[in-house]
């Protein structure tokens, strides 16, 4: 695998913390020659969509997720009925922006309810029902696991095996968007992101790092090589399994590089772009 | 199932917190019936193991397990065979209470290492030098799979599935503790739980509950009924897969049952049985 460049880098608009704005991120980009750009459908709404969209595509910027729809886990029909709206609004939004996919957040159990194995019926379901609104659309749906943690409140999709048996169960509109940070741990991880690739399902790659220890659930997520992730061995296997996407960089980071100037959290990202494939850094933390 | 009684409890001594002793334990234990209890080492010390076990037999206790030893993946020879001593001595110790397992917390990752592959193929190798002591005691070792936001820094074990393939490659000595905390996410927990119980593997079973929010990684577990686990599901699945041993508590909460007196904690739990084997609570939860 040659070394990744910044082109082959995406932005994901969160990386740079609620302070920033879509402009922000935008100008990051130009400055620092990524490729893409994966924005917060909040960040969007705050400049509205046709202004986001020209933003982004005279800045030459693929966009190489929208974030997020989902959420299909619901108490009653009325928050069912408003969640489907909100999600056809989402595709629409990912067709204007040419996203490569719209990352789905599938949601975790309703308020009271201990019910995950109904919650996951949900998620089918709720996708099931995007299907033709995203064929129609030209919108690729990317199922993205979360870290077990957050299957109570977030995500009751939680490893790359359980969404590939969704995506086949479901259709050539849905894929995956596999993140290193929710996914490193599981002893499938390669093979299950090589099944991916082989399946062409494989429509986001997400970066960031584990700290050891960990501070918050949430927002405590390292820049690449902070961590523990052997991020080399994990990006190697995408590229020789055929996946061409761009490398996303996520990291919520309350703490540190949301604090950080967004020259400092770009540069430092760049810095670590060699480690990302040099198998001398895997070596050496072995 | 039939409702669940003390008598089918144990207390992990975790669960009243690092100031209460191991006297504090027992007496807890024989004032509310509890049918068994089960040890951190660091209370065992505090009294002695002779002076302990005699406390626990003549408080008339099962012991569920002891906790713990593991924590085989190490950066150089020096620290395996430290870990190897620490092991053998922890057998000794399980032998001597009449333990029905061992519990392993088979280790994370060692300092300055990213090889998540190696460390697991160090915890094999750990295990399968454990064998034979353990089987010239009479102990049983059971791994324990450990959520996965502990592979970094605690337990690089973290399915069921993955820790009863680990067994049925090392041998009859060898079953899981499984833990509602760290298994209930999982999809396949219930016929992992099933597949233990039919391989005669399933020698502990834990129970706490998931908080939403968590708020901290290691000490914000809930009491039984607190939180968002379908405990009935889980325990009946066990019961009904033929699993006949103790239903160990282990609630490790620094900010709140740690906090309260004995009286309170164990008067709660107490008040908690009828919802772990209660249709209605599940259903009123769905």
């Amino acid at each position: 695998m040659p070394p990744l460049t910044a082109q082959q880098l995406s932005l994901n608009t969160a990386t740079l913390g609620p302070g920033a704005s879509l402009r922000d991120a935008v100008r990051g980009c130009l400055k620092y020659g990524f490729g893409g750009i994966a924005p917060w459908r909040d960040k969007l709404a705050e400049v509205g969509l046709a202004p986001a969209c020209r933003l982004i595509r005279d800045a030459g910027l693929q966009v190489s997720g929208l974030c997020r729809g989902g959420m299909f886990p619901a108490a009653d029909r009325a928050a069912r009925e408003k969640n489907r709206a909100d999600n056809l609004r989402a595709i629409e939004e990912a067709a204007a922006l040419e996203a490569a996919c719209l990352v789905l957040v599938v949601g975790g159990l309703p308020a009271g309810s201990k019910d995950l194995i109904g919650a996951r019926q949900q998620v089918e379901e709720g996708i099931a029902e995007m299907l033709a609104p995203a064929r129609a659309a030209g919108v690729r749906l990317a199922i993205e696991p979360l870290h077990p943690m957050y299957a109570g409140d977030r995500a009751c999709v939680n490893t790359l095996a359980q969404a590939l048996a969704l995506c086949e169960r479901l259709g050539p509109e849905v894929g995956i968007a596999a993140d290193v940070y929710h996914t490193w741990w599981d002893p499938d991880v390669i093979p299950q992101l090589q099944r991916a690739c082989r399946a062409q399902r494989l429509l986001a790659f997400h970066l960031s790092d584990w700290l050891v220890p960990t501070q918050h659930l949430l927002t405590d997520r390292g820049m690449m090589g902070d961590g523990v992730i052997d991020l080399p061995r994990l990006c190697q296997s995408v590229a020789d399994a055929g996946y061409r996407g761009l490398y996303e960089v996520e990291i919520f980071s309350a703490d540190h590089w949301w604090r950080q100037p967004v020259d400092v959290t770009l540069s430092t990202l760049l810095q670590r772009l060699p480690m990302l494939n040099s198998k001398e850094d895997h070596n050496e933390n072995r």
